[in-house]
């Protein structure tokens, strides 16, 4: 997964954490792709504000992911339902037990 | 769910959160059934400190809950991962592109 797609999760998950103006920012940068200099002139604060603000809001981010690790636990468990679902759609399985007990792993992790 | 494993979920996800002896005491409370006599003995606190960093403390995780959602978002999707294990045991499918689809909508979720 390349960087910003990481972070644009991050600010899914996280985001509520930010302070709103923080959250702002992130969201024109991160989901509506939004230059610097465009959310300059949009929210009347210097590039170089901009700047700091991202930068400072990726590491809480990055900061809370380091606590929690809930964006990686949740990463892993979609690996494995597609895994799952490739399974299926291939037929490359045994039989239903196999797959049950594939489930009954992500129920329990 | 019970309050009890409500908030011992809550401290499974955002425990990280709160500082070490806030976590420490909620683990003893919440997930090794001591009581608050027993944690303030073990501690060398007032039972009546015990129980205010615990009330404290579980306020904080419901905070974080309120905020993130996490713990909902992850048992909804439990619930589902628990409805597909049981149509495919009770073999209440009509075929398996329904079970593949629902999987699919976990994914996308």
């Amino acid at each position: 997964m390349d960087k910003l797609s990481f972070i644009a999760m991050l600010l899914d998950f996280y985001g509520n954490l930010l302070t709103e103006k923080q959250r702002t920012i992130m969201s024109y940068h991160y989901e509506e792709d939004m230059s610097l200099s465009e959310i300059s002139e949009l929210m009347n604060i210097s590039r170089q504000a901009v700047h700091d603000i991202i930068k400072r809001s990726e590491k809480i981010l990055l900061d809370y992911e380091k606590e929690l690790g809930l964006v990686d636990k949740f990463l892993k468990q979609r690996q494995k339902l597609i895994e799952i679902k490739n399974m299926l759609i291939k037929k490359q399985y045994k039989d239903l037990d196999e797959i049950i007990k594939m489930i009954d792993e992500l129920i329990e992790a």
